[in-house]
């Protein structure tokens, strides 16, 4: 018996189970408190009813002889995968619908896909700060990995390094630091992933947050992507399915290492170890990227994006420095007199019953800094603020 | 870039993609033939109306502010666990609520707790013919695959080998024979496990066909499993879900292998490559386990069971060889005449317009055998037992 002994590598408290963890402490010691949470990137806004009334005329269905179900296509209906490449069209990025897979989320679909890599035998580029699913995953494969500090200087947006690599996490905009990449800034990573031979694993789940005309919402808008780069997509934040769960990935035909395409390695896995995404969150997903749902999302995000100018006027006028929100539903502000990411989420807790992330939990270099997150009513944001306003 | 080069070691044609291959050429040729499928292991009675209607209510509260949830616990909601545990308690079996995770199904479970053994390290004992998934993945992981050969002599039931092994596939009652393990016959292979330190993968998607006393339901009601078994459970043939997706896994507190607790791994494997079921989907499988759900369950399995004498009386006329239907959806039958698996296949195709399961598709051992099953309506089912009887 091998145990895969690279899980003793993970960190015992993970971000978000030490973040409850303090605040159910606080809150039990201080039961008459009125906590304010901007803090675990959890949509607040129901999902859209288009996407929900879909879903329950999906359910009726399976209900009658007549129009049940059996076992769907693991790699998902063809009605979902068109309706993701009607919603990459109007983006004007032609995809093939056989290059699109329906999963159940963008987290699996990111993890699972690592079992098409020898595990611990790749170099893997991890952007710091970032989401720690990619950290995670890697330890947990044994991969060795290369940091990429993200900072001030660099307006949070790794360059490609001067050696090569095998593997790279690439997340815009980014969560937590809300950077984006232009057009230019992510050519240079898709010429670089295609000069080493890399593969770049591109998380888009926020790109429907962008506002700004030169940044791209897929790297497929960008020259050379095709043939060394996934996209990884999500309706959580858009049509709020984070307890739906549904995504979905793109693996281009041209995507050939050692003559193999991985698009049809990525095939192998999921008609092997998945079933495909349930015929009910499929039809939420083509609902939710019609043309109603659409308007449905946007008007959810314009909700979030109301909270914006509530943070950042707050951040401004005590002259804390911060990014994001422009692009991403987080803003990233370095914590006041110099506190540590974990100091300020105590100090936020404790006086101003305020919680959200500290920035280190995405890595070292988010060390002094921290997240706020826009997933909350105008209400609690606006309050939060003048709480956060008083105590800092 | 060190690609997964065992997905090569994958077989190109899968058993059901060549089936539907060459049933539509044969449609395509004979446009008029009615063709009746007893092929494929897809279940034909529409979902529990209960488990509908809970879904239903499920995804109206996601529209509302009041009633809206975002992400949900990775593991499961504590509700879904605990219905499990109830549906254990009835048999007798006692489970934590915290050995329980809630996943999409009995096949991503089995294939991605392959995460928690080192690929191309481990010894797996896999019955021949079985359910392909099994090998698919061990192959994929590159492991070392030893195949415990199930025939007439052993009454398609595998016993422990004198070797020493680590990991030990075993489906009861089995996909595709029926054959289902006694508690005696079972306590043998907890016995062999406990005594190699192997761990039993026990896939259990079937036990609800389970008609004789003589029989477990689960591992854990023998003696010694819990520390050398995990158990992996469905709804897919019970409450109608192959295209809902809904099962639980069982991984027991004592099981533990060099020094490092099972439990605890697959909790790290779900909770950081995996966001949890859908909570539509877990309300589903709570109200497919409550009281009239299970009723609903067995009158589904009773119209699937009227197709038993059906198929069995042909083929007792016929003096064919046959073993399954007491405890399990299928029946398994020699091929008359000394015919190979997928002459039969074609044989009735053409000749009776029958869609049928070749043998071999399962394993070597499964040559010269073939699947029917009882997933179809009375009266389907009885023409093709007609149309068969004709021509054999």
């Amino acid at each position: 018996m091998k145990l895969n002994t690279n899980y003793q590598k993970l960190e015992e408290n993970y971000l978000f189970t030490e973040i409850a963890k303090r605040t159910s402490d606080f809150i039990h010691a201080h039961p008459e408190a009125h906590i304010i949470k901007l803090g675990i990137g959890d949509v607040t806004v129901p999902i859209a009813s288009v996407a929900a009334d879909a879903m329950i005329r999906a359910t009726e269905e399976l209900k009658h002889p007549e129009t049940f179900r059996g076992y769907g296509p693991e790699l998902g209906y063809f009605f979902a995968r068109q309706a993701v490449q009607t919603y990459y069209a109007d983006y004007g990025i032609k995809i093939d619908a056989d290059e699109i897979t329906i999963g159940d989320g963008i987290g699996s679909d990111i993890a699972n896909i690592t079992d098409l890599f020898v595990h611990g035998d790749n170099g893997v580029l991890i952007p710091d700060p970032v989401y720690p699913l990619y950290k995670a995953t890697s330890l947990m494969d044994g991969q060795r990995i290369i940091y990429l500090p993200c900072t001030e200087q660099n307006n949070f947006l790794p360059e490609p390094p001067a050696v090569p690599s095998d593997l790279i996490y690439l997340c815009s905009p980014n969560n937590p630091t809300g950077a984006t990449f232009t057009f230019d800034r992510l050519q240079a990573w898709v010429d670089y992933a295609n000069r080493v031979g890399a593969i770049i694993l591109y998380d888009d789940a926020y790109e429907r947050f962008i506002e700004e005309d030169d940044k791209p919402h897929s790297i497929f808008a960008i020259d050379g992507a095709r043939t060394c780069a996934i996209e990884f997509g999500s309706l959580s934040k858009t049509a709020g399915f984070t307890c739906v769960r549904s995504g979905y990935t793109i693996v281009p035909n041209e995507l050939v290492r050692e003559g193999m395409s991985l698009k049809k390695m990525w095939h192998q896995r999921q008609t092997t170890k998945y079933n495909g995404a349930p015929y009910v969150t499929q039809r939420g997903l083509e609902a939710a990227l019609s043309a109603e749902g659409l308007l449905q999302a946007d008007m959810t995000i314009g909700i979030y994006k109301r909270n914006v100018p509530l943070i950042t006027q707050t951040l401004e006028e005590k002259g804390i420095f911060y990014c994001g929100g422009a692009n991403s539903p987080y803003i990233w502000l370095r914590c006041p007199d110099g506190m540590r990411s974990w100091q300020f989420f105590d100090y936020l807790l404790e006086k101003a019953h305020v919680v959200g992330t500290p920035g280190v939990g995405f890595g070292e270099y988010g060390e002094n800094y921290f997240r706020l997150s826009t997933f909350n009513t105008f209400e609690n944001t606006g309050e939060a603020m003048q709480r956060i306003a008083k105590v800092i």
